[in-house]
């Protein structure tokens, strides 16, 4: 499945449910920063190490495949009511971050 | 180009750069974090009826599109490193959604 | 009661249990960023107007008492371990404000 | 100077620029969410440790008392037009965090 499917997908769950008119940008900027709140929680006490060792914990790897998932379908919304094509923009950020940012093997 | 092309070009982005060893999971949250605060900020005193029209000032568009591709960047990099799929992890939330909130549709 | 004890309070809160290994600024960054993003899940789908009544509802009222207070005391916590007076640093910023943003009333 | 200062200094600098109707509950959570991301983005490559010495470095330190400021001084507008007696909500919540998390020291 690929993220047109999902963005499909979740525009018809909200439909489905008449949520639209709570899916506004800026309600769904706020229901995006809460969830990565959450997820933010799952990880606040960890050292950088544990952190990089979270998903070998069961319970902690079910939490955090929830939230990034919660993160990820708020994202998906937004970007959906906003018109914008999310991985595009990425890659046009990508490519001024590249200019910004030379990698060191592209030095002569 | 797909979100697994974008998971790929970022991964050697970091790597080209020797960023890999500040790209931790609780690193990538807080970068995540910063990025979502950015893009509130933005959408703080719009009323929901201005943020449905965010995209039609040219300069506000301008940094939603900037600030959208980079919380898209880190949750991209966050998954990758945690190993997550990040589709499948959605399409697995949107399934246990659609158990807690049944569609009035498909009521009787 | 005022801030100065309530700084006092939390310090030794953390140290009766030795949490102090845990209260890094990095730490208490994520800790204030995950109370904040509970609140903002409170108010996330509530109209401007409904937010301005949210103390209205008893039940929600508790919870927002309840997040702000958490928010509150992780900022307490962190200035704490910073060494940074937060009042001052307030009114400090207030003044630079004054002069970024001259009042109309200060107008000839 | 006092928190009850800081309430009524910044009640009264939103009032001489026509604030007030910006300044709704929904609003202020986006605004101290925004700039909570700010000074998540100032601790995000910092280690643990280094994140202790962060005051140590002047640029830095001037970075993260701006940030603190602007945090508090949202928090602060929240709470007053929320109606909050903010102190007082912080230490309701730590002595239901004291029986929550009994201390060792309390140990008979």
């Amino acid at each position: 499945m690929s993220f047109d499917d999902l963005t499909t997908r979740l525009r018809d769950f909200a439909d489905a449910r008449d949520w639209e008119h709570f899916h506004t940008p800026k309600n769904l900027v706020m229901a995006l920063s809460g969830e990565v709140g959450e997820l933010t929680a799952l990880f606040q006490w960890l050292t950088p190490e544990e952190s990089a060792k979270a998903m070998d914990d069961p319970e902690l790897k079910e939490k955090v495949l929830d939230e990034v998932a919660d993160v990820a379908i708020y994202l998906t919304r937004l970007v959906d009511v906003l018109g914008v094509d999310l991985i595009e923009a990425c890659h046009a950020k990508i490519d001024r971050n590249d200019r910004r940012f030379p990698a060191r093997t592209e030095a002569p």
